[in-house]
């Protein structure tokens, strides 16, 4: 089945210890598009200035992402700078130039809005919102969001959790979301908020994934040539929607088996700069490094 | 088969946010030894001062721990005092008085040098190899080791892990151990400087297994009341050891299930202050969490 994702298409200029590489394609939108069309056809809800060149679009056009719903508007694409510390485990922003996506309003192209599976990338609670607003009957969403709007917006969050079947955060903002500092506490506490599966992001240490019927966690892929982290969040969530938008069937082993396959992009994602690995990946190798996770966690 | 263990007894006084406990029994070698006796007979190689009360000696003895190796001399046992951070991943020492402990010279009795698995609780280089040097062809010995001595002693550790089967780290030491800060690359690292096995220890976010013939990932055990982590670490190795000695076959399906016992019995021990847990606890409560171990790292 079709999945949507609705998010940002950006130009990241990007410094880790291995190098640095500028206005290189990026957004959450991207990353996601990137790791999802791995499993299945990906329609992109973006916006983008009139300098997004044709040669991004086209890599995206020739990797089964339909860009129909990528909206192109006067005035530059959004830009982000960012510079990661000697361990990766931290970055700073040097910059960040929010452009046409300063006022995004998500336009889902009519031939969208039957499209069973859809991601919201982290953004306002209310551009989600509206999103959901546009959509007919869909059968799984799944949002992400970050500690702005955890801050900011909770009561606009909180609205939303109650719309969606998924949550995608990290291992602080679950518990800043909910108040719990235990993480195991938190991932439940999510859960009672209105999604039906909680999955809590821990970086090089794996993921959690909560819901009311199995609690699982999954170690990282153990690569050991982390390039840049850039997207690994949004091409964890493309690898987990794209192979459960393939299965169409949501069952409780195939989102399990998705949040192996979400790894499993997230993993090839960092080992290059930018979108340079996910875009130049292949379903053969993403199943290599799905068995290879599989005997990491199965041991003997 | 026997089992056993040098290292520190102390009396701990202890802060958390869930509270304080003042002068209660401690040390490497009492952590090992409540979680190992859950599987197997333990010998224990330690000293104390002369105001080690006569009940602390009957806990550790009622709990099949001999007793014959901790050497009593004069003066005052060994006490530490520590306070952990309101999310607990730090603490501070507050006081630390080595006493007795200050020129420990393990004295391996003569009915335990036939013992084949002899874990080697943090202590100098010298110390540890000591312990080697007194027994007689041991079949498994493991270390443990930290910061202190990697930076301090780096050339008596390095001749060490060249007579060590096994060693447990955590993820600082082996990074800071090896050079390398990829968690991976620095496990494998380690492996090339003696051990066959090399444990690395990530706290919440359970462990890494390196070894030769198979690498393996465990989460922790998905506790919601931590209320004191003293310990974790010798709790942890305590059942590894515990578990791997009572199979006496060391393969690698043994290896893996030991760690995960170790998890548990690390999980059981952070749940309350001091040993009060380990000591009050049985076999059937460690298999019951086994089980549910299993459960969280298979999924559905």
């Amino acid at each position: 089945m079709t999945l949507l994702v609705v998010g940002s298409t950006a130009f990241d200029t990007i410094e880790t210890p291995f190098g640095k590489a500028e206005k290189c394609l990026g957004g959450s939108s991207t990353y996601f598009g990137l790791a999802a069309r791995l499993f299945t056809p990906v329609q992109l809800v973006s916006v983008v200035g009139e300098d997004f060149p044709a040669e991004h679009k086209q890599l995206l056009a020739d990797r089964d992402i339909d860009l129909a719903g990528l909206e192109i508007k006067p005035g530059k694409t959004f830009s982000w700078h960012g510079r990661y510390s000697a361990d990766m485990n931290n970055r700073d922003t040097i910059d960040v130039q929010l452009n046409t996506f300063g006022d995004f309003e998500p336009k889902v192209p009519e031939s969208y809005r039957d499209t069973p599976f859809v991601f919201l990338a982290n953004g306002s609670p209310a551009t989600q919102a509206s999103v959901v607003d546009q959509m007919t009957d869909p059968r799984f969403v799944v949002a992400d969001t970050m500690d702005l709007w955890i801050d900011n917006d909770r009561d606009g969050l909180l609205a939303l959790l109650k719309r969606i079947d998924g949550l995608i955060v990290n291992d602080s903002e679950v518990k800043s979301l909910t108040g719990e500092s235990n993480l195991i506490a938190a991932g439940k506490a999510a859960l009672k908020l209105g999604p039906t599966m909680v999955i809590v992001k821990k970086g090089e240490h794996g993921c959690f994934v909560f819901s009311n019927y199995f609690h699982y966690a999954l170690p990282a892929y153990p690569t050991e040539t982390v390039v840049d982290p850039t997207g690994a969040g949004d091409s964890f969530a493309g690898g987990f929607m794209g192979y459960l938008a393939n299965c169409d069937i949501i069952s409780l082993a195939n989102m399990q088996r998705a949040v192996a396959y979400g790894t499993v992009t997230a993993s090839l994602n960092v080992e290059g700069f930018g979108v340079d690995c996910l875009a130049n990946t292949d379903r053969a190798t993403v199943e290599r490094r799905y068995q290879e996770l599989m005997q990491f966690v199965s041991g003997v």
